[in-house]
């Protein structure tokens, strides 16, 4: 059954100190697809323009992922240009089309209304609502959101975090939609809102999950070259979900292992532009750099 | 035979969002020593003025510091005002009377000569310099700095880091030494300058320790209260390298456990102004806090 996932399929030109490219296949749909699709079966809904290229849907077709709610409509599609300096934690963003992505209305086909898993990626509350809405009650429902839905859609957005059992968001995002300054505080805050398990992506330095009373850090990879940071917070949420969704298992220890394989694939989106490097993994890759997460973090008790 | 510590003895005033404090005390070598001394026996080499009270040499007292070269001169004891804003990472100095500490030349008592650990505390590289001069080649030197030595005294630095086996610097510093951005790439600069084992603070994330080919990343304690970060640094210091004194074993794994106490010593420090917090531990709570750092990072195997 696998997971059902609804978000954005871009054409993004992006720029670091490291290089530049044009047009290539981003998203934060496509992001998490492509690593979900290393441990389960993916369903995607997104709407792309009439030229989006059949090569970019051949290399979601070899991973396996199934098209069946990816919406073709007439025009362009998402376009997103964005530019990092040195620290390449944030883009600046120099150019946005929204295009057909403008009036994106998620409709989930039939045959996907019954997945048990679903995750939401960023896209307006509303829109989120939408979705589940057409789902027959699944049984996890994780979802993603960024700071100018938290500034401008909040009504929407704590409607739908009522319904949220695992949200993803960044630091500041955590801070914002908490109005509290101290992490463990805003944690607590945004715990009370609705999702049991919150994951706070903190960049380069890994990851804290609050699941309960219980709090998991996850360090960051130190890695020697970083080119392209783009998304890697959907590479994470993608091999989050995807192991989970696989193991079907959502005890402690099992989500500290889903929050490490989400880290290792995140690590490795980050080594290349676009999708570059996550179409040329493999299994065993990944498993030896959860192997290395482990020796990482690995200290003795006393 | 312990540690010495040669560095600042301070009165600091400190402004946080959640409160003031005048005069207290403060200084490098004062946090690292109080940290080292739940560890084992430490030896303070520092200049402090006639103004410095009675109470200050009771509390250094108190925790066993060996005080035969705490040196006492006419005038006023260094003064330092920060004031932090609520990220509390970086303070933000408002005034700095050097007074005694201006012509702070250290001298190390003849009992000292062959104390066999030093951790050069944060004071000028050329002093820094002077102190290895008058000891008789000790087993392990370890050192901090800061980004002004760095930046102006950059030639002496350089010397002292060929005779210095432990760095601590923060990430900021990092760069700036190394001239490189990527820390794993910094890291392997620094180690080529001398020190075979850096570690690189990066505040509430923890702290990152490069030994040899091997990376160990300690996270930060996420805390509900954290009143002021002043000394964090060196309380951490303080921790790790009272620790591998008083087990004397410098192997990968004792060198993690160290990181990990020097971690729990500075979630202790910041949860209070100036040393209140540290004169109030016990070692119960300093172990208790040890399993809470090994339950906050723990993940299992695949």
């Amino acid at each position: 059954m696998g997971i059902l996932v609804v978000g954005s399929v871009a054409l993004d030109t992006v720029e670091t100190p490291f290089g530049r490219v044009e047009e290539v296949l981003g998203g934060s749909a496509i992001y998490f697809s492509v690593s979900a699709s290393f441990f389960t079966d993916v369903r995607l809904v997104a709407v792309v323009g009439d030229d989006f290229s059949d090569k970019h849907i051949q290399t979601l077709k070899k991973r396996g992922i199934d098209l069946q709610g990816l919406e073709k409509k007439p025009g362009s599609t998402f376009r997103w240009t964005g530019k990092y300096g040195f620290n390449l934690s944030d883009a600046q963003t120099q150019f946005l089309g929204l295009n057909v992505f403008a009036d994106f209305s998620p409709r989930i086909p039939e045959a996907y209304r019954e997945t048990p898993f679903l995750f939401l990626a960023n896209i307006q509350p509303s829109l989120q609502l939408e979705v589940l809405k057409q789902l027959k009650r699944p049984d996890i429902v994780a979802a993603d959101t960024m700071n100018c839905w938290i500034a401008e859609k909040r009504k929407d957005l704590l409607e739908l975090l009522k319904r949220v059992d695992i949200l993803t968001i960044n630091e500041s995002e955590a801070r914002q939609l908490s109005e509290e300054y101290n992490l463990v505080k805003a944690a607590r805050r945004i715990q009370a809102m609705g999702p049991k398990i919150l994951v706070i992506k903190q960049g380069e330095y890994g990851v804290l999950m609050f699941e309960g009373d219980q709090i998991f850090s996850a360090p960051g990879y130190p890695l020697e070259t970083v080119y392209d940071p783009t998304g890697a917070g959907d590479t994470f949420a993608g091999g989050f979900m995807g192991y989970l969704v696989n193991t079907r298992n959502f005890g402690s220890e099992n989500l500290r292992r889903a929050i490490v394989f989400g880290s290792v694939m995140a690590s490795f989106n980050v080594e290349d532009f676009s999708l570059n490097r996550l179409v040329k993994l493999t299994y065993p890759e990944i498993e030896e750099r959860y192997h290395q997460f482990k020796r990482l973090s690995h200290f003795e008790g006393i």
